[in-house]
């Protein structure tokens, strides 16, 4: 009966006209090559932060060519420590180290400190701490908010020489590793094993799980497979008096006490330095499948991901979402980038989904695609779509959705915000955006404007909004427009101001936005029961 | 090609011989009833802790009238207070909330509140540390460990008055609700728009979200949706001072300083009252199979669990076993209770698993268990299978895993563990109990031996093993003979001595076997910390 039900489904999919542009999928689009790190910009919020940065704390000792030379004594190898104080490096040695890879955030260190080993951390965090020298830990310095680099002479300890997988339990697909691993390496020793890493992210190549759990990294799986809250299974942190905190183990159940390594999940590096990792990774997607839509409204936009979730249960992997103005910018950047015009869609839209499907059965996975784009059609949800037929066509499909920042940068200088607030207000946001900044006449077709373009974009299913917004260059009046707005509408919603690239230094001061006077002070008590004198990663965070 | 592929595998299917009982399955069986409630006898751990039970601290101010009247002011309503020392209710009155439901735990408190708001939480407890009255907080108290009722005169803060769902966002699928609604009048709420709980337990019928929340609960659907550190986005929570901590709220991702909230998942109700929950709902699956197959090694329960992740992926709902000791008990336990003997595998086995699939297509689902038991079949993993084929089927073949822990206890007075270990080494604890009990004389067939059974059983993907041990009678030879054994073979496999019962008064004495002395110091700091006068749930969890 349910066979030949689909069977007939099947068969008027293939007669309804916008049906035949679903099953024929768009031509192969050779798209720009994107690099694989997202594009960011000055933002204003640091411009203003930079005036009230505090001054570099009188409460840290200066390092001295002494304290150099007895960290290198308590390591394996002398030429873990990187110094210009003892004239072992330069200043242009230490910049990769002082400076984030956006050129955005720059320090002043003169010590880099490379460990090998756990006990290594320990003993010099517990020096550190006796001599009040204020320590950055440092990952693939990947980050967006300025939380891996140094604010003033911070000693950079860098987690890169630790790097080895510890275990892998192929029945429980539970992984330990040192903090200090790729994600992308990681992901690519998992594969072969046919398992995979909960959490993807643009900067796999470089990030280190260490930074990503300490960051509490959000990425492209998390519709899937969830945060790394549930994921994470235990963690290895030296805290900042030396002592070690090994929570590793391949348990995926523990009721014995306060749950304490969820505090350094997200901690960004301020309590303790997370050496070692233990994280249950799940069995990897043999079939994958993407699909974009064309839709008239945001509410559709709302009842596609509802019906997407029911039809595609769980298959479904990701459900992106950008607006017109989003897809023109994209349109506009690859008819720039020399790229011949393709019509993707017969139906262009106000609003566009990307349907990501994940699963153990390419038959039954495109089967359950088809029926829900039979459902979605007849119900006149979307007004047209396309699936891809291929590999090639798989990552243009994509494309469509990750050149938006590139887009926008092309298209001028842009405020960037990422956002965290319920899915059906997410929208609102941009238009409340666009109103405000009509109100101040601030539109370019109005004369005089600044402001060329104001994009939404981001994870549907995981309530998480991004706002671009394209000006002719970085001004203070249109700062003054934009900020603390955005925060307010942000609070008016509960939402986050950081949904996934965390606080830092850029984001330290504006935390009141999303969290209460309560929140905060509890934060602040955790900070000093942790890191009393405050060596760990200060001027950011959850400033004491 | 695929499709043709697999008609080909189903033909064959239908041909192998052993494949018939797979497809014709097992002839329904009206299984006796099971209560909803777990079977549970009294431990030796509570008999033993009972005797080094601290006494009631002389901290603590003992209640008085004029504490019953006061309380009674900061209610809207003078009946949320029942107490003796106002005559207001009789000691028999509030038995209900001074035993816990095995009768294994006896308190002795005068005064039971059921605030209606979390403003009366906050001015009760406010009111409380002022005065210095201790405060146990009460779910549905279907705890395991003694955690939910007294052990002295402590009051009863019940939350059953506070069970209103506050919130339902069908796009998103997050549910928002008072601490006291009851886990499943909640589940069948979501049922009608299509969504399911993440958490499903025994007794589900008595217990509270809030209770849930507060023990970290695992329960059958951890294997499929993850731990509640994951699924919980928010919490409102009433710190022992009266303060109100609210993260509740419809946010997915939040990266704006440390996760607070986590601290209370699993805190035993030792830092804070919880009073409102948010949490992540998945769409309910409307497919859901199971079957049960006979296996002849340990290492081939592995090897089929990792056989049917890689299968069945995305649709594998649970993955249970148990071992022929404990099948033996439930057939002789269901033909005691009259039920004809039925033979339900033609090739009974060492080893059985339970496999239960939930998707979203039941073609699909049925096609994927085809396959992998046609996979496990050619790999001889498995001796012989049954698959259910409708609704009783279904749970018939679930009752041959749920009715273990109450034949056991038929089968004697029943020593009961509750462990998690690595996959690979769980069963070994088991034989090494066998092997510990024979050295020491002590089993029946041995002559003047009082052990009469060992079983192991549990849940494969979450590590969760289940030891139950049947002798004569308790007996405190018997009971120095398994312990502190069990906790030290525990200790030495990195394990815990709780899955995902929690601590309470029971184990709390025994955190030491699964937590190291550093964790503990930071519990008692973080204990410390929320709680300075320790007003919270005295005695139990880590004890400060």
């Amino acid at each position: 009966m349910r066979r030949s039900a689909i069977a007939l489904a099947r068969q008027a999919a293939r007669t309804v006209q916008p049906a035949r542009t679903l099953r024929s999928s768009a031509s192969p689009m050779a798209l720009p090559r994107q690099t694989s790190a997202p594009t960011n910009t000055l933002t204003p919020v640091f411009k203003r932060f930079g005036s009230s940065l505090p001054p570099r704390s009188e409460a840290y000792a200066k390092a001295t060519k002494e304290h150099v030379e007895h960290i290198k004594s308590l390591l394996s190898s002398p030429n873990g420590v990187m110094s210009t104080l003892d004239g072992s490096a330069s200043a242009d040695d230490l910049q990769p180290f002082n400076d984030d890879w956006m050129n955005k955030y720059h320090g002043k260190s003169q010590i880099v400190v490379k460990p090998k080993t756990t006990q290594e951390v320990s003993e010099i965090l517990k020096y550190c701490n006796e001599q009040g020298l204020a320590v950055v830990p440092q990952g693939g310095n990947t980050g967006l908010v300025g939380g891996s680099n140094p604010v003033y002479d911070e000693i950079i300890l860098n987690l890169s020489n630790m790097a080895s997988i510890r275990s892998f339990d192929e029945v429980s697909g539970i992984l330990t590793c040192d903090a200090g691993c790729i994600l992308e390496t990681v992901d690519n020793y998992l594969a072969e094993k046919g398992f995979i890493f909960p959490l993807d992210l643009g900067a796999k190549g470089s990030c280190q799980i260490g930074g990503n759990v300490a960051t509490n990294a959000g990425g492209l799986r998390l519709l899937r497979y969830g945060s790394l809250h549930g994921t994470v299974l235990g963690l290895e942190v030296v805290l900042p008096d030396g002592t070690i905190y090994d929570s590793l183990g391949g348990l995926r159940k523990d009721n014995t006490g306060f749950d304490l390594k969820q505090l350094f999940i997200g901690s960004e590096g301020t309590i303790g330095i997370i050496t070692g990792v233990s994280i249950l990774t799940p069995k990897r997607p043999t079939a994958m499948n993407v699909a974009v839509f064309s839709l008239s409204s945001y509410e559709d936009v709302q009842k596609v991901y509802n019906e997407t979730k029911a039809g595609l249960g769980e298959i479904l992997s990701a459900f992106e979402f950008f607006d017109k103005q989003a897809y023109e910018l994209v349109k506009r950047h690859m008819k720039e980038g020399g790229e011949a015009e393709r019509k993707v869609f017969e139906n262009e839209g106000e609003f566009y989904v990307l349907v990501e499907t994940g699963g153990s059965n390419n038959d039954h996975d495109e089967e359950k695609l088809q029926n829900l784009l039979e459902k979605l059609m007849e119900n006149e949800l979307i007004q047209d779509g396309v699936l891809a037929q291929d590999q090639t066509q798989f990552h243009s499909l994509w494309k469509l959705r990750e050149l938006i920042p590139e887009s926008a940068g092309k298209a001028g200088s842009v405020y960037k915000y990422d956002l965290s607030v319920p899915v059906p207000k997410m929208y609102s946001l941009v238009e409340k955006m666009r109103e405000r900044l009509g109100e101040a006449g601030l539109w370019k077709e109005e004369g005089g404007g600044r402001i060329r373009e104001v994009v939404g974009y981001g994870h549907i299913g995981d309530g998480n909004l991004h706002i671009n917004i394209c000006a002719d260059k970085y001004d203070d009046e249109i700062e003054k427009v934009i900020e603390p707005y955005v925060y307010e509408i942000v609070a008016e919603e509960r939402g986050s101001i950081s949904a996934e690239h965390g606080l830092g230094v850029m984001k330290a001061p504006y935390i009141g936005y999303s969290k209460s006077q309560t929140s905060i002070d509890m934060m602040k008590q955790v900070k000093k029961m942790f890191d009393p004198k405050g060596i760990l990663n200060p001027y950011k965070y959850v400033v004491v």
